[in-house]
């Protein structure tokens, strides 16, 4: 028997072993997609306990805990912060074969040096040590990014926002990590929001430019990507439940746009028309600033409505959806293609499903501008686990490029999440090296090295041009 | 090579034979969910030849029969049960993967002793010593659920039963074992069927309610759940293409139920709302009682109408669909959850794509009223296999808390079928202890035995309040 | 480590390696489906270089070459074939896990007796080799199809062809491979394409019928038909984005085949219409006859409009899709059922989202006019990989008998392609073998020789009546 989570965890022959240790291991993080607040990095930020860090806003263990039965107050309510961490243990022991298990002693282990697991009996002895810890200096924001080997972080960002801590850390020459801004224009997508006419006031206010049609909307927001730009942006994000693509004139999305501010109702048909314009329109910009397109699609949000309304956004009562035909997706990319103005794009559905048509879609539209220009994104959040992480990496090797790959995205709201890309790392040398093992692939070391390297590292750096 | 099926059958690890033969293998069996007849049991029945218990109702064996190319005659029709058997045998020795293979050999093993596998040419050696096993005592209905060791058995009751069978039974002192009737109303649903009217009036005499609309309806079937209930009803289940949600008026559904009550037709639209206000009320009655909603869908029923219309329902006709959004799930989920009236669910998609998306959705909808209050139902009828339950369970424990899993339900419509259990655990024991061998789960005892236990036995007892 | 693709690649026990040395290996390939020319055969084309072999007309290729970076002009363009086969060797080495990694390898190794692997470095020598080996005889046309131990050849081919090639084939005597014609009436159906009427004055010259309506274009195509009989065609081919059933009148059918004819304009409607129309009188047709209906779907063809329009169809700009509802194919096959005029059915989705649902409905349609009447088809086109043959033989066990699977399919384009065969054969024997080692299926010399045999050989053999 291995032990648990040993050194070789999730390293299962040799060949594995040698390709993690001596390539991926070593190689630092470009964090190219992640939710930690620039502010808490610029003040380099501290925490109490380990349920702060931990429990304070994790979405994913709050689901877990619920599905144990604990009651909310336990969850986000007002117990103590010692209770709050027992019902926690309480609930790990029994998420056997969740990655949650795995990446709660990764960051046990690599950031707090505790090598046992976290049970209900264990949880008193974890809590003092993990306390104890967190008073040192080396646990700080920035020393906790330092510590895990990170050259850039890109925060997500919108398009009113001012960057000042983006500015400030920019400045400021004590901390080598990059600290750039990305792009993510939801809010001013999403017409059927309530509060759109109020957020569309705020983007006129700051881009200094009157919006009176979808064409001056567009302007204002090539105002604010010019200034993201300048703090270093190279990335944009899109929210979805799938791509749309429901061609309108440009009238016909203008129209939309008036009714809506004038603070008319919109159709579902309305709301597709005005994201497939806004999202073209988008990709032609990110196509001539040399930005990379992400497309993050397959989410059903805020399923329970009532404690949604209670706890907000973001509280962990979404889903995998299924809503569109993934075939609006290719026609999608099409529609940039047809005048050569596809940017750099990277798609992830939640739903593992579209795996295969993601994996075939993208070998459409690949061209000699970048290397790996349309990128099927790594496991993502749900998916975000050993098999999602094997079969995502499968699909891709079996339809593309394995070694064009870009590799993991963090998506973290902490900044103990790194060791998920030690997760990531672990599963790809295991396949690869199983595939060697097996005559599967030559044991041609020069360029299995190029190939756990790139993905690891290298190619995120060349994908992006940071 | 391991032997063919031996007693570590499936059990690749030391830690899974472990756990298999030191936890999972003593538990007994809760049958929450099968179709086997109460008064069979009551009348202890037993059986002329192995051909009756193994084909005389199986549509499982059936379907693999006529992809042999054997006739019909030899199937349903009047050739002799010997040489039925005959054909079953060589039909049988060309399922390489597939669960009937194991299922008929787990069931020769433990009922019969016969430990060789049976083809062709050990046709008449096994139908010999099967025939002569079956002439012993032993072999009765109530013996064989005593062998097997199960301790509760849920049937599926129409609302108009009068379940004089499950009343004999719990009269019956000598028989140890609670049979107890599940409440399965899809007749009362299912407004489009020619016979729904009539199967109305029926409803009316049995519940001594007149039923003029919806919400007599409904009345009519709370009488009938008080009867149930007061035989020990703790669990419904229903039967569905998808899980709909296309909410409408009380007066729209009234009205929908009465044009169809008069005569008239429904329309596709017609339906999904009443089934979804059905469904709904019968939920909110589930939550109020403290019973358990099993929802079964993803089925597209009778696709070769001819034969349909020559053998009848459950013939082997059936296939996996996907007739609607899995979206629409939430969304109904939702529509109790508002009130606080989702009653603890059970869900099954016959279709495996529906995994993830049940795996989250589930997830949404958990609190502190139960432990694993809305599960992720075993992988069932044509997923019942290996790779199907290594899927569900894999699935499930990347998503959830596999911890509090309610483990496997028969739907057996044979007395030999809880063999299915030990072929379920042993997939069970396997997946787990491999992690553990892994070193992805700690080796820690008691957490172990509490997961194993509770999943093949504990979890269901709690679950169900039995 | 096992090394790089030795004698036995793929296999990983020792009855994997015996069912595949013993039984699958030595077996003839039937090739019943391919893209060859009738006409390249006959006249035993030879081949000037490696590139025209493998990167003349094969998308697959160049498609990982644009993945690359690659510009167009080293792909399809006026680049020297010795610069396009570097860009191709330094695609290859990235390719990790892909099937074209596997297949050029066994290429390589089979027909070049290269032993060593093909990467940016190595493309000199292999471009050496392989050049002075295609000047020997053994290299022609002819003579790869009879060293790759091929009986049958049945190539795809339109109504309208003369089919003057395999007339003169059938008269060779020298060549005692059976090269038959293949039914795949796709441009007598696509009623909305933009040369339909062109096409069917097409058919009226060449069927000697006029063409004045629906019932008269199925004379037409029965006059093909049987002209295509006489010349051994026992097979026909579809090629959908998704099997419809949308039933028309006989009377509005023909009204839409005039309206096409006459100039005017299809809808959506009338084409699902149309198609089903066609393809129920189709399957009658092929019923009478014993021919084998194919139907492979979920295809989206033409993603990008610019390159398809510059390169033209099949040049890799096609994808996975999921246009229609499953559930429409078995009320498909029902349609020909009712009547008892289902033909021989293989049915192939490119979405592997459809295994399980394929499996089940399947097993709806079985009679016992055929073993295996209806079937699974083989892995195909973008799921023509490890993973992917692995999940459709696995789904086709755990649904029905594989014991009756007619094997793979070809569909190639390529004199070099048949070590696909063996590809599949190890795939196929690995899978079994494990079973067998892990004491899932009994060690019965008989059978497993009877079911590696037939899948590899017979099975095809027999269903097909070559």
């Amino acid at each position: 028997m291995k032990p648990f989570m040993d050194p070789d965890f999730l390293l299962e022959t040799g060949m594995a072993r040698h390709l993690y240790h001596d390539y991926a291991e070593p190689m630092p993080i470009v964090d190219y997609h992640c939710h930690i607040s620039p502010r808490e990095i610029y003040e380099d930020r501290k925490f109490d306990n380990i349920t702060q860090v931990w429990l304070g806003g994790d979405h994913y263990k709050w689901r877990q805990m619920r599905s144990n039965g604990v009651e909310e107050r336990f969850i986000t309510g007002d117990a103590s912060d010692r209770e709050k961490f027992q019902k926690w243990a309480e609930t790990l022991e029994l998420a056997i074969g969740n990655p949650l298990y795995h990446w709660s002693h990764l960051e046990l282990q690599r950031y707090f040096g505790y090598t046992s697991h976290l049970c209900a009996e264990t949880a008193q002895e974890v809590w003092d040590l993990c306390n104890e810890k967190l008073q040192s200096p080396d646990m700080s924001a920035r020393n906790l990014i330092l510590q895990s080997n990170v050259k850039v972080v890109c925060t997500t960002d919108d398009p009113v926002d001012f960057l000042e801590w983006h500015k400030k850390l920019a400045e400021d020459e004590g901390f080598p990590v990059k600290v750039l801004p990305a792009w993510r224009p939801d809010k001013a997508m999403y017409i059927e929001k309530p509060d759109y006419p109020e957020y569309i006031k705020g983007l006129e206010a700051v881009s200094g430019r009157t919006i009176t049609g979808f064409s001056s909307l567009l302007e204002a927001l090539c105002v604010r990507m010019d200034f993201f730009a300048a703090l270093g942006c190279r990335v944009s994000d899109h929210g979805l439940a799938y791509v749309p693509y429901q061609p309108a004139s440009d009238a016909e999305v203008d129209a939309i746009f008036r009714k809506r501010m004038a603070g008319g109702d919109v159709t579902a048909e309305d709301c597709a028309k005005f994201t497939t314009a806004f999202l073209i329109n988008m990709g032609k910009e990110y196509s001539r600033r040399g930005w990379v397109m992400q497309l993050h699609y397959g989410v059903k949000r805020d399923n329970d409505k009532r404690r949604f309304g209670l706890l907000g956004a973001d509280t962990g009562f979404d889903s995998i959806g299924s809503a569109g035909p993934v075939s609006e997706l290719a026609d999608f990319l099409n529609a940039l293609a047809l005048t050569d103005e596809l940017p750099k794009t990277i798609l992830y559905s939640l739903n593992p499903n579209d795996n295969a048509a993601i994996g075939t879609i993208i070998g459409c539209f690949q061209d000699s501008s970048c290397v790996g220009k349309i990128q099927h994104g790594s496991a993502w959040w749900f998916n975000d686990h050993k098999r999602g992480m094997q079969d995502q990496l499968t699909s891709l090797a079996s339809l593309g490029l394995l070694g064009n790959f870009i590799g993991m995205l963090t998506d973290s709201r902490s900044f103990l999440s790194y060791t998920r890309h030690e997760y990531f790392r672990r599963i790809l040398c295991n396949l690869i090296g199983g595939w060697v093992e097996n005559g599967e692939y030559p044991d041609d070391e020069n360029v299995l090295k190029k190939i756990i390297e790139g993905i690891s590292y290298q190619n995120a750096m060349n994908y992006f041009g940071f």
